[in-house]
């Protein structure tokens, strides 16, 4: 009998194929005294060996199929598989107390995972779930048992799992799993996120499915609408299918937008670019009729590693996305660390409030070296493309001349020794903090372009940890306080005739984008997936009209009654 | 010979005197084995019992020369004192291993401070000082040494310590000790806090203090400047006493302006009120001339305690300051707990970013019957005085309008059971979250007032925590972008006939109430030592030329700008 279950739409789209149940194998393990411990020691040193060449393989497919960022996850395992501070005290472990490997591993382990847990620090509980992902894999080849791998599936599949760890998600293989259910997660966890970048359909936080659904069972996943359909009648299955094929004629009405200029229906111009995390990242943009790129990234360059990327190493990252993105302009941001993202290599004081700590700009402009290093890479590549760079973090027009200043130091010493340098680099600022926003009329005299980064502008203007699920309720992108401030931004930057971009998530938000475009927006830069789909949008919109009802929607008095104005008056 | 060292201005005014060393005595423990355990554990117990009275003595004395709020510090060391979760570990300690008491109370302490302290948690950290002073304490006692204790001070002296911790500071006897200089602390530790309240000059964070002052030498403290001279000159002596005579002259003029109303030079009125944290502080408020009360913290009834105030209790805490208040004007701030502040029977989730988190009216609105009862105690109280309710931490319209609706609730059912409620309570709210202030517009039409609360206000729209000392440049009360908002904020009331305060320190801040009074700034809240002060300045201001600057002032670049353009026009 069809059966249906509530969850979070993830990823839209809808999967139609046989439930897959991907279950963990028991893992259980029990302490037993050995006599020979170097014996022992032995066995545990070929389960690592074992286990690296398995992560080595994942690690190389997820490159190829996916990106070099998604990748760094496996090297992130890697490094934690060789690290001396585990593997350390469990060999101490079996020689002096006698017992076995899968003993001696998971006490060891599970005392990390709980002091990484205890840690008020993002980071560090990343790192948790690193040990305990590498852990269960060495354990699963102590007790000769089989992880089952995903990226092994060979037949039309939608996965059903509790959860999917980092490795699950990056070994799916689109061709086979159409869609996948869960019953933890979010919106944005991991998981989440993926399926979007692979654009598979998916319903997360379904709390039931793995309770409900059994393997073989035909499953619909609705990943726009978040509903999960098991066993469904006939009529159910043939309404699906319908929906299906209209999703996947959208698609290819999309496709052939590609290489079309993004024109709203009165003619008005605005740019659609691509956020990336790295320069693999760049072809997906291009594929999807990216005109620029809006925001690269430059933390996965510092990143799951054990030193500073050298300037050699940077120069060849900021390169190769110039040129792929031939003479397309391409906004660099510098390095957005600190806070909440850590580096292993950098001793930064554990601060009590990271997300109004000491990151980014405020960062950089304390560890002035590290920073030249990155100004002088991204110097040295300017003369391969149309380069952009922006500050992120930016609160007082003091800090932006601050790095300004060391710009303009290094551009000239490289000036005088020779290297080519291009002229027209452009010096911007993401308007992140709410100051800047307030400022923007003095900032526009001085910057470039602004480019709007809506993800922390909201959290700080409405003062609500955006990762906290309790104060989702005031993450609101159209609350008119937000949308006062970015109205503020575009019109300062007007009036000094610069470009306003917005790189947040509301830059690809179908919903806001007509909005955006009312208040003038220049140039909206989101995922690659979501390009295509804003600009079969915009050239519905008219940009006249849009702008005319912009009084009245700054005007309402909550996110609520502007969300639901921009539905009705559309 | 002369000798001068520097520190920060932590209270003003000039002491002179002979300096007193406040030097702890040698705690240091030493591991020895014992027989008999149950003496051992009998000579704790009288450790602690000797260690208890002197503690009830300390706060009865706290209470009567301060106020209750500083007791309560002691109340916390009483609960310390008597937890079973230190004390029953130390007594296992001496029972099991055959220790020492000092040893086993060392290391056991030595155990919960560092826990705590690994916490990233200001409540925990302050948990983490408890215990150390606690631990201090007994340890005296075991090893029948004294603890100098500044209360037993009996002659003129100006104390010199590295710190002082709390205990320290609420036993300082002004009669005695005239000024204090320390090595650490910054202008907003605890310590430095406490001597503006007292009104003793105080230099903290000297760093040299203790390595350079001698027991008996005459030491000059210049709390206004931070200047502490040692050894002076006779020269400087003499030009150090006309100052200190200047001061204490201009004490006088101040204290002809209790009861003077405060008006500007172009006879300008405005209100000038006091901040309280507790009913026994409006003596001070009141003596000082003020005329309201601008915000009542009502934190203190709900902390230090291992349960909820009754209803009852609070009734009689708002009615006491009601009363004491004689209709004048009485803002009383709904409980601002959550997020670095914690309630020990209130169990909240750890948060990454507190200051970001579930506080105040977020965490009202959700634990909605303690809410409920702090509202019918006001409600009860409000037949005795002038009483006005502000909500604290308002983001939305949405908010603002639930916590009304539940104040109506209650008050509702209170008329429809017979209990006397004052009809003119009004209503407003903190304007300290920018996207607040960006409504003011909204806000203004339906709440009674508003008031500027600063430290959150420039925390957020500068996204940098006020309490982190590497950021402490972002944190700028005259950031124009501050200044825009409270302008913003003002205008707003006054479209409305509403009534614009401020509560944060920058209403007591003598440099900013120039811009506040051409903003036009209705009332002025500040700590009761600043009252006179500021009735003093603004006396000697033209509301109306300052008036004519505000457009310049919000029209430059940087917080610098402003203040130079200040102090320049002036």
């Amino acid at each position: 009998m069809e059966q249906r279950i509530k969850g979070i739409a993830a990823s839209g789209g809808i999967a139609i194929a046989k439930a897959f149940r991907l279950e963990h194998p028991d893992l259980q393990t029990e302490k037993a005294t050995v006599a020979d411990t170097e014996a022992e020691t032995a066995r545990l040193d070929r389960a690592i060996d074992a286990s690296r060449e398995d992560l080595k393989a994942i690690r190389e497919r997820t490159s190829e199929q996916l990106s070099e960022s998604e990748a760094d996850i496996f090297s992130a395992h890697l490094l934690v598989l060789d690290d001396p501070e585990l593997i350390g005290p469990v060999k101490e472990k079996i020689r002096s107390e006698q017992v076995n490997a899968e003993h001696a591993l998971k006490q060891t382990a599970d005392g990390f995972v709980a002091l990484f847990e205890s840690m008020d620090n993002e980071y560090m509980k990343e790192r948790a779930a690193d040990v305990r992902d590498v852990t269960k894999r060495i354990l699963a080849h102590l007790l000769g048992v089989t992880l089952q791998s995903p990226s092994m599936i060979r037949e039309q599949t939608v996965i059903i799992a509790e959860d999917l760890t980092p490795s699950d998600t990056v070994q799916l293989n689109p061709e086979y799993v159409r869609g996948f259910v869960t019953d933890i997660g979010g919106r944005t966890s991991h998981s989440a996120i993926l399926a979007r970048t692979l654009e598979i359909p998916a319903v997360v936080g379904s709390r039931s499915a793995m309770a409900q659904i059994k393997n073989g069972a035909t499953v619909i996943v609705d990943g726009t609408s978040g509903e999960v359909i098991v066993s469904p009648s006939d009529d159910t299955l043939k309404s699906y299918e319908e929906k299906q094929a209209a999703f996947a004629e959208e698609q290819t009405r999309l496709t052939r937008l590609v290489n079309e200029p993004t024109l709203s229906k009165d003619g008005h111009r605005v740019e659609l670019a691509g956020n990336i995390g790295s320069p693999a990242d760049v072809a997906k943009v291009l594929e999807n009729g990216g005109e620029g790129i809006g925001l690269f990234r430059t933390e996965f360059l510092y990143m799951g590693r054990d030193q500073f990327p050298t300037e050699d190493e940077q120069f060849e990252a900021y390169k190769s996305v110039l040129e792929q993105m031939e003479g397309r302009p391409t906004i660099v941001r510098t390095l957005d660390i600190g806070g909440d993202k850590e580096l292993p290599y950098l001793d930064l004081p554990d601060e009590a409030n990271p997300f109004l700590g000491i990151r980014a700009i405020r960062l950089c402009l304390q560890e002035e070296d590290m920073f030249r290093v990155q100004l002088r890479a991204l110097l040295r590549a300017s003369v391969h493309g149309h380069l952009k760079i922006m500050f992120p973090m930016i609160a007082t027009l003091d800090e932006f001349r601050r790095a300004k200043t060391v710009f303009l130091d290094e551009k000239e010493k490289l000036e005088q020794s020779g290297v080519p340098v291009s002229d027209k680099i452009e010096l911007g600022m993401m308007v992140e903090i709410p100051s800047a926003a307030l400022m923007a009329d003095q900032f526009a005299k001085e910057v470039d372009f602004f480019s709007i980064g809506t993800n922390d502008l909201i959290q700080y203007t409405m003062a609500a940890d955006r990762m906290n699920e309790q104060l989702s309720y005031l993450y609101q992108p159209f609350s008119p306080a937000v949308l006062r401030l970015i109205k503020m931004v575009i019109d300062a930057a007007h009036r000094e005739g610069k470009h306003a971009g917005m790189c947040g998530e509301m830059a690809g938000d179908e919903a806001a984008i007509p909005v955006l475009l009312g208040m003038g927006l220049d140039e909206f830069s989101m995922s690659a997936s979501s390009i295509l789909k804003a600009r079969a949008k915009i050239a519905g919109l008219s940009k006249a009209k849009m702008e005319a009802k912009i009084d009245h929607i700054l005007s309402l008095s909550s996110g609520e009654e502007v969300r639901s104005y921009i539905e009705q008056s559309l």
